[in-house]
């Protein structure tokens, strides 16, 4: 397929992800519940996790219409976790839009996140078969991101977490909701437990690309690009892939002064700019491009045992996407 | 039964239910997320929502022990939303502990609480037969719970809340969550669909009583018998059954202070106290207490329809328990 045939499929996917969201997003009442839900549903956003699931859907043989309700499922359960992730991250904007707790309150962004997870659940108990296998996944899912969230709290204040600790924090705060979304689309398109696992583990690889590539993009990116608040993870203390990098590379002052980034420690501009200086001089930056390049070819690697349909062709083209995004 | 044996029997309902809720607090990491989980399920409370699941499972003649996951997944997505709402109240106690939010912080709570709703959710996927039915019902009930907080958020800056409109509010905020307890229980016993209707209905009516006495005792108890703090309603701005009465009943400079009550206006221990004497002498606490009697024996006649079960019995006794209640 051309570039041009799978950016066309690609709108038409999220385009009906998009109306089904938005039956979804109906009810009005009470307003201090469900304005701000559709707030964040209605501002757009990639909906990948929802076209993965589809296209999961349909690399097994299923039909994408029967997988509509689980996508609109998971890019709610998504959701929900960036309105409460942004009230704990104090982030200002998102999807180029203030967020919740910004502009209505704290209390609100609670709520509305609380009532968007039930209405994850509400869509998900639809799917139309297998469905205590698909709960099991979604539930596991939300479990884990849950944790995931837990891990990335716990390391912000410390500087002895390995590369190896933060991919076990990312493979849940990131990649289990990806690998579910695939999970559940080969589930629900009738997959043998064989395409289920090769579909469930490109997603945790590509969930794990992603979240890399995001932490590379929160410093080295535009805000425009972005659609978010550059250096934001430097202000909140996060312990990145290029943090934990930069802090096994470089030693004495430079060191000490990337320990010292912690969420209450008040970090400048400057501040912002001399990290980006020292993960450039350290060469973190093209370390974490290198990782994300490898684990976006694992991922591919994973869909070679389906067999040859345009849906797995999709499935490719959105990880090469993916290795390219800059937003 | 004598009192005595009724009260040995429930306590060994809720000793069950602990130790089932004990298992699935056993995760111990991320201690950010399971450490005040634990916190919260070790405090102890009553158990009134489990101890219904499982006495109306055996009141249609099914097995207490096949609704123990249900009893204790209705446990915890209960005190998912106390941990949330005890963050937007600014609440700090709740049965005699510290709040999460304070022991910890916000954003502990917020994550432990959403964790604590995905467990829950694990624990009801363990119901042993209709299921989709079961998860339907816990799922509105979840949704409901979101809408009747919204509600009373809503109401805190209004004067012109009627008892209707208060009674829907409670309905969705603390009705359901009691009515879906039964429900449950019903359903995994096997009941017939009059059966679970008139269990339900028993615990719509008895969740509207225990919401208005809940809303008394704020008021009318001690610190020592309610255990949590006195007056917490009215620094909240909460519009309560006494509240919207006394407004209907009053006039002038005492209606007028009555109207300014809202969360934002600093209310002193003698503006709770100055509360408290205008709800005696408008004779609100009386009119309170005659409502919470009247929706108890509503409850109790939706029981008549069922066999005269030991377990009947004990349902009709833990509703005069409830009339009873201090704390």
């Amino acid at each position: 397929m051309t570039e041009r045939r799978l950016q066309t499929l690609y709108t038409r996917y999220r385009k009906s992800i998009n109306r089904r969201l938005s039956e979804y997003a109906k009810t009005r009442r009470p307003a201090t519940v469900y304005a701000p839900i559709r707030h964040i549903l209605s501002a757009g956003g990639k909906r990948v996790r929802p076209v993965l699931t589809l296209l999961s859907c349909e690399a097994v043989g299923g039909s994408a219409g029967d997988a509509l309700d689980a996508a609109a499922a998971i890019e709610m359960l998504h959701n929900f976790t960036l309105i409460h992730d942004d009230v704990m991250d104090h982030a200002p904007v998102r999807r180029g839009r203030p967020t919740i707790h910004t502009r209505w309150d704290e209390n609100v962004a609670i709520l509305a996140g609380d009532a968007l997870a039930a209405q994850a659940y509400r869509a998900i108990l639809r799917s139309p078969r297998r469905l205590k296998k698909i709960l099991g996944a979604f539930n596991d899912a939300f479990i884990t991101v849950c944790e995931g969230q837990g891990y990335d709290k716990e390391f912000e204040r410390r500087n002895d977490i390995t590369i190896g600790r933060y991919m076990m924090m990312i493979r849940k705060k990131t990649g289990r909701m990806i690998s579910v979304s695939t999970e559940i689309g080969a589930l629900i398109g009738g997959g043998t437990p064989r395409e289920v696992g090769a579909l469930r583990s490109f997603g945790e690889q590509l969930g794990t690309a992603f979240q890399i590539r995001d932490d590379l993009l929160d410093i080295a990116g535009t805000p425009e690009e972005f659609g978010k608040t550059i250096g934001g993870d430097v202000k909140e203390g996060k312990r990145t892939y290029l943090l934990i990098r930069a802090l096994a590379l470089t030693g004495g002052a430079e060191r000490r002064f990337l320990a010292s980034l912690a969420p209450e420690s008040r970090i400048t501009q400057a501040d912002i700019r001399r990290v980006r200086g020292i993960y450039l001089r350290a060469g973190v930056l093209d370390d974490a491009l290198d990782e994300v390049e490898r684990r976006t070819h694992r991922a591919q690697r994973s869909l070679k045992s389906l067999r040859p349909t345009a849906a797995r062709g999709m499935l490719m083209w959105i990880a090469d996407q993916l290795l390219r995004r800059n937003r």
